[in-house]
């Protein structure tokens, strides 16, 4: 990941600056469905972000470790599809 | 919303702490996996904020427009499945 | 929902043509990423029946009740909620 | 995907009586927080079927691919990744 952490460190600088400005319109009594939009939409940069992550874990750490050896390989593996399953919120 | 606007923002504000925890994680070149759990974290506290703002508005100015008066009521009603579709990710 | 009941009926009868269509796939020993596609595609058309649903259902059912009394209305309105929490996963 | 091809067709065959269930319900003309509840259900069952799948793709082929070539390990990967993306519904 090494790589672009600064492009996801950016990334993630500007979804905070997002929600600083979700709360500004809880502050300013801005209309619930404008507020929820907005939260929709940091929600959207989050996934992008943890996708971008992932990209970058499956091509580097997982097929590193699994084209290397077989012990750590398996161990990637779970942790990945752990990994995905959380994300699309698999039980 | 009024109501609980304080709460919203506080939430909102722990997000934005989360959001600058995940940041520093990635400056200090954190396990990618660790990264994206921190990042399901964050995701999940935004979706709660979010259905939290839903209910609200739900309760409050849905509810509101479809006891007075029809017009108001049916743009209400095109707003809040909007809003659920989104949220729902569903085209 | 009764007037599109059986517009809702057809779309499963598709949905259900399409999940034998992916037994059909796993039968045949179809491409893994293939099979990916098309659960996929179903999970979309169920997504877009369950929308249809409760559309039908905040237009017709929980509005009625708001709009008529307000015991009734509370328990539509928790109903609801907990509805869209299940449909957007939000614990 | 092979070895256990028979398991995913039996799940795919329960997964398709449920929703011939949903259309009896709909037939029946049920509550509709009834039929959501059992959609819910549904679903739930397709993202188990799904993620199997992809586990079974992702230490067969993919670990293969990565093992052996360098072309075909890209390719694949890049498979994979669209696939998590679609499955997590991420743009």
């Amino acid at each position: 990941m090494q790589a672009d952490a600064k492009a996801v460190h950016n990334r993630l600088r500007r979804i905070e600056g997002q929600v600083r400005g979700v709360q500004r319109m809880v502050d300013e009594d801005a209309y619930c469905v404008d507020v929820l939009t907005q939260i929709a939409a940091v929600q959207t940069a989050l996934e992008q972000v943890a996708v971008h992550v992932l990209d970058a874990h499956v091509r580097g750490c997982v097929a590193g470790a699994v084209s290397e050896d077989g012990d750590q390989a398996a161990e990637k593996l779970d942790e990945l599809m752990a990994a995905v399953r959380r994300f699309a919120k698999v039980r």
